[in-house]
């Protein structure tokens, strides 16, 4: 019996698309009444979370989809899998829910078993963690500890604030708030907060109106697929970018106290980081004194076929801090340097100091994912869709550019001539029951659940076939 | 039967300490352990929150405490409250903790409900709620939505974006970056991420070596106790603050495009804010095109005898933002102006867009609020409160200075001569078995939950007494 059969035994077999126009009828009359106190306009249909079960997720119109989108990325384990409906119930949850702790002035009892089942889960090289509540807040806690960490090792570990500094900070002003800088990359998503935002650059969308940080954004290299057929013109691109990266924190108006980056751009445009630039990155920042962030809010957690994607990279000696959220539901940062917990209390600190709930719910998502040997499995189900894409590659070669993510699990993209394309064939994909994502402007996303085996890609496959026959 | 025997028929009818110093020696040992993954410097004690019940809060050393804190003024109906397991355990809600929905692309069937019960709880003249996870993250979508309002007023609601914007926004610069400022007040707290950051201003310790927004502080009204027979000098000291607000709108270097404020400043020491001031700002904000915020979260669901103590000052037109967090669970902000919601989808955005989970329980609370008339009783056991302290005050006038919050629930507080007395106070609190917080620098603050009683109000009283003769 599969893993998914374990779990899912009424898991349908294949979608069912019952109306003519998605979202149907249902969906529309209700997504109406709901739009009086919510915005629906980026609403795909109103989904039955009730109805929905494993790979499959259901609307108000009965309408089943197998789901490679998975809320945005996000659900790790398919729809009501029991193991998380156990720790759901769990008197540790009701607690967590109804009880919910300023966890740094009463921490719970149950909070050191909590943490130290999640840091099973860690990255490789660190084993530390500090919560956090979304994406956009475990980076912006991110940059806060390593903004402290750098203005630690210029004024040293255990030196006090001086009177300037306590002073001008109350004004917003230098000494106390220094102009410092997170460095980014051009196409990043690290999230749409006013720090985070300000990392952030993908669309514009994301960004108009606000104010942002004076803060530099390098460029990513763009590479040529497939990968091991261009791997001089590669390195090429590599070395050009680690150039742009060296250049900014040399010359940038604002010193650069860190630099993050995802190991594969999500948001924009599955846009991957070969090992070589990720551990140059390493280098230059050690030579420049820059904290070097891994933000794994969306390739985190086994979709990659590792459960960090960029332990793929092995950097050495391990990055400083490595972010992470949506599919282990808790949000926070690893890091391994004690050094990284700020001299004093109170600094990185604010009431809840996480959410207990989540991360019950989180070392759950990571026991079931070592028990159940899920990221061998999201490697074998990866390697296995990804070949069925190569042959719809070489039958359509126009609606399947730049093919990428060999090797690297279920996380897979590809590109369309147009984003009018991307859009309808993702129109298209959703009438023949599967419900997928796109990125950055022409690009098609795939993100299913870790659950995702190989007889859900091939009704995958056939449902592609036939929408791209339909363009 | 009062309403804390219906929920807690087995509530302690004391406190119990059982050891000499706090944390006791077993809180101290599981500290240590905990302390190997999770920063414990900020920890009063271990708490077991399977034992507390109520008003009372139990420690691993088997310590009750009355519980006058409530978890940073975070719990609103008590620990393990019957009404809010039952919410913990509905169907609901295990769908909202194991099928957590991307809820802007993907909103749950179930959303319409929850979120028009906890719209029964709006603020007068609010009716419409955007939800987000934290009380800094409430502030900050806040002033995302202050923002976009402010340069579509600028530029027309329907009025597309240029390129110059699009294009520049990316580089983190004006026109698409803009240069615009948030107001708020000195000794103000609202978070402690960077835009939050940049307009809390109570102390160094939150803010330090973290870059800022370059934002104003203007002066919050520093009143005399007691407010009845010092309103000449008081009014005295609103018009002054006034004409500050007013000067650094018109001639701060950056334009003021939001205004945020809190109507009883917590962290920063329980400054009141008056009826008077409140509406002037009002008049102001109207006057310069200057969007007025709100701050409830520590204010807000309840504890001043109104579920939101703005409330108090009946402002005219209601004001345009009120952010909430803490003992609503749930955190967003309330609106009523349309025009609030931005002019294009995916402005106002990301990934949870919420935690439906938190929402559940904030509608428990509010109905239970409501139900139980809560904010009544906490009106009347504030009064009660409030004459005992007046009594002790004519005792020992040096301990309790400025005492404040007549007339404001059990939101009450005064000072000490110094901070080092303060700590004292809270120490010995907590020996004589009530735990009591404090803010800024020598002020006691109190917080006990909705559930706060009478006969909880002269046991605390008598350790009160006690703790201060043992000054």
């Amino acid at each position: 019996m599969s893993i998914c059969e374990q779990y899912y035994p009424e898991e349908p077999t294949k979608p069912t698309v019952k109306t003519e126009s998605i979202p149907g009828p249902e969906s529309q009359k209700q997504l109406k009444e709901l739009g009086e106190v919510f915005d629906t306009r980026p609403a795909y249909f109103l989904a039955d979370y009730e109805k929905s079960l494993g790979n499959y997720i259901t609307d108000v119109d009965g309408n089943t989809y197998l789901d490679l989108y998975a809320q945005i990325s996000s659900i790790a384990l398919g729809y009501n899998n029991p193991a998380l409906i156990k720790a759901a119930q769990s008197p540790e949850m009701i607690r967590a829910l109804v009880d919910r702790p300023a966890l740094g002035n009463f921490p719970s009892k149950d909070l050191d078993k909590i943490l130290k089942q999640i840091l099973k889960s860690a990255p490789k090289g660190q084993d530390h963690v500090w919560s956090g509540l979304s994406g956009a807040d475990a980076n912006e806690l991110a940059f806060k500890a390593a903004f402290i960490y750098y203005r630690a090792k210029q004024r040293g570990y255990d030196a006090d604030f001086s009177e300037k500094e306590n002073l001008s900070v109350m004004d917003n002003d230098a000494p106390g708030a220094p102009h410092l800088a997170v460095l980014s990359f051009k196409r990043a998503f690290h999230g749409r907060l006013f720090a985070s935002g300000s990392t952030t650059c993908s669309k514009p969308i994301h960004k108009l109106d606000f104010p942002a940080f004076h803060w530099p954004h390098a460029e990513y290299p763009s590479y040529q697929y497939p990968l091991d057929e261009n791997s001089d013109a590669n390195r090429k691109e590599d070395d050009h970018c680690l150039a742009i990266v060296e250049e900014l924190i040399k010359t940038w108006s604002i010193p650069v106290a860190a630099l993050i980056i995802e190991p594969i751009q999500s948001e924009g445009g599955d846009n991957h980081a070969s090992k070589y630039f990720l551990q140059k990155l390493r280098d230059i920042t050690l030579k420049y004194n820059v904290v070097y962030i891994i933000d794994e809010v969306q390739t985190g957690v086994g979709a990659t076929g590792k459960l960090w994607c960029h332990e793929y990279a092995d950097i050495q000696p391990p990055v400083d801090l490595v972010t992470f959220s949506k599919k282990f539901q808790s949000a926070g940062y690893f890091f391994h340097d004690p050094k990284f917990i700020p001299n004093k209390p109170y600094r990185q600190f604010n009431t809840w100091c996480g959410e207990p709930a989540r991360m019950i719910i989180a070392g759950a998502i990571g026991q079931e994912i070592s028990d159940k040997k899920l990221t061998e499995q999201c490697s074998r189900v990866g390697d296995y869709l990804f070949k069925k894409l190569e042959g719809l590659q070489k039958k359509y070669p126009e609606n399947f550019q730049n093919l990428r993510g060999k090797g690297r699990g279920t996380f897979i993209a590809w590109d369309l001539p147009t984003g009018e394309k991307r859009d309808l064939l993702l129109k298209k994909l959703k009438l023949n029951g599967c419900n997928v994502g796109g990125c950055a402007v022409h690009a098609v996303r795939l993100r299913p659940s870790l659950t995702f085996e190989e007889k859900h890609a091939d009704i995958f496959i056939e449902a592609l076939a036939k929408s791209v026959n339909e363009l």
